[in-house]
């Protein structure tokens, strides 16, 4: 097997991006010695210098792609050079930028095969706008500098999967987004990625839009006309999926073991479950301590993961970020990565 | 500080209910003995005393009410007399019958003061309905036996306190329903429970509809032009409702105590966080281990406490069932009863 590269761009500069890369790379050094991965971080090389040299944190050596097959394990791949002074914990156009640059390089290099997957370390939607980049965020991005339409978010905690058929989108907008075509999508592209993760039969469970499955049609008929027909056809065809299952209990028989993920109606659906599990705030600081879990984009011509945290503005720079989603992020890309259909040139 | 009764109802009787019941009896046999409160327990004589025998659980003595002040600090006030058999885990029109009958005496009772509060054990929907009864559940049915119009759903697993703004409805029907009359009476509700509860200031954080709460406008305005209006309202006024805050964290930190209870908009965005914290399956066996968690009805005319399961006909009769939830809804209703605004005559 051939060394999978994996790109990470290190979204917003003035973020945590820079700070959990070099915490990932020092956490990674032993496997990436015996030579089980590369990294590739694609990023404003200044920043991240600067940040090492603060942290007191090795940084790898700015790299030219060529070299890289031959190189060393961990490069970086630079963007082009800051335009303007960048103030850590700020947002700005040229923070911005840079996030946009890293993103379009990365992409660019896994349409062409050089690296084999890229996980993406938080941007800021505002520094995106400002340096008029006007996507609803990072996916949005993807979809759109690939080409692609109808991708989806999963979620992932471990074993803890989450599939959205809608996203950003107010809640009044997700009846009429929840459509029989989306959530086939959206259960074939997880079902897809669970066999890609090595599940033999994957079962999965489909969220009810409303409360109590809609009570027999009391509270709604979406889940009787539209989900139950479409597990049936599912089911019919041999396949494990299940549904529609309540919201409230879904995500307690998720968390048990009965399914391999479940596909959640909206964004709330799914994330609120996904985040009590994988945060927690430490009582005495009142700060973030356990940032884990990992968004997987569905559906693109590329892999691509990323943390499920933002920027953390108000802890860039200290030196208290963790990696531990980051990590995860990059161990699911590489689960991904090694799938067989999904072999890569470098 | 006179002895207070509480209430029991025992529900459906084809399911768990007499079952926990008996069981929470036997856990509390020695703050019982100690005088610290009465049990009233209203519900089918025959079932109890058939699910005592079977269980070798003690069953207390047929009660009459006027007996109670100096009567066994347990006692059955029964319900009229079954008019068919019962077969447990069985949906019968007779044990909607006698589910229902309990609830009424019970709320009586509470109404002239002879109970401090009541506490309910599952019921089934269905059976309800069979037996004539076309409430879509316990708090609609309370509602409408003490005649109040909006009464407020509280869930709580410990200090972790949700309350909703709405609950049995179609998520469509959910952004109309969220007016800020609405919203500002649960919080009202909410605040005056949690004085109740004996916090001297309390901080209640109201979940955004929206993701992001709406992401400055983009995804849907119900944020920032109903529930920011409604908070500042009570900022001015130097209260601690804070909001909107979005779903995906609010819970994340009403578990970290920054927040004395959360105010959901919809029945999944609060019940999901809620169940995933007090409910969890064993992996084993596949059977749910740790039902607990409380529903609190606010803005009745008596206090009302109940388990937060449903009547698990699956496990009824085999033993297995767990008082947890009623345990923690009897200590719910013993603290609000406490309260000195609430003091009743027994």
């Amino acid at each position: 097997m051939n060394i999978k590269t994996i790109a990470i761009t290190l979204g917003d500069p003035a973020g945590i991006g820079p700070e959990i890369a070099l915490k990932a790379i020092e956490a990674l050094d032993k496997r990436l010695s015996a030579g089980e991965f590369r990294l590739l971080i694609v990023g404003d090389v200044a920043t991240l210098q600067s940040t090492g040299k603060k942290l007191a944190l090795a940084v790898p050596v700015v790299t030219n792609l060529k070299d890289l097959r031959d190189g060393p394990i961990v490069a970086i791949l630079p963007t082009s050079p800051l335009r303007e002074p960048i103030v850590i914990g700020t947002v700005s156009a040229e923070s911005g930028r840079q996030a946009f640059e890293a993103v379009e390089i990365a992409v660019r290099h896994a349409q062409a095969g050089t690296v084999a997957a890229i996980v993406t370390a938080p941007l800021n939607k505002e520094a995106l706008h400002l340096a008029g980049y006007n996507y609803a965020g990072h996916t949005e991005m993807l979809a759109g500098l690939t080409g692609v339409r109808d991708s989806v978010m999963m979620l992932a905690h471990d074993s803890f999967r989450v599939s959205h058929v809608s996203t950003h989108c107010a809640l009044e907008d997700v009846p009429k987004k929840a459509t029989a075509q989306r959530i086939r999508r959206v259960v074939d592209l997880t079902y897809e990625t669970l066999l890609g993760l090595g599940i033999a039969s994957p079962c999965i469970a489909i969220a009810a839009l409303n409360p109590h499955a809609g009570e027999g049609g009391i509270f709604g008929r979406h889940d009787i006309d539209v989900t139950s027909v479409v597990v049936q056809d599912y089911q019919a065809r041999n396949m494990n999926i299940e549904g529609p299952i309540p919201g409230d209990t879904v995500f307690v028989k998720l968390r048990a073991g009965h399914y391999d993920a479940v596909i959640a109606m909206y964004h709330d659906q799914g994330h609120i479950p996904v985040k009590l599990l994988g945060f927690s705030i430490d009582k005495l600081t009142g700060k973030w301590n356990a940032l884990s879990g990992v968004n997987v984009t569905l559906g693109l011509p590329i892999i691509r993961t990323s943390v499920d945290h933002g920027t953390a503005f108000d802890i860039a720079g200290k030196g208290i970020a963790q990696a531990s989603s980051l990590l995860e992020a990059i161990d699911y890309a590489l689960k991904l990565a090694r799938q067989p259909a999904r072999e890569t040139t470098l």
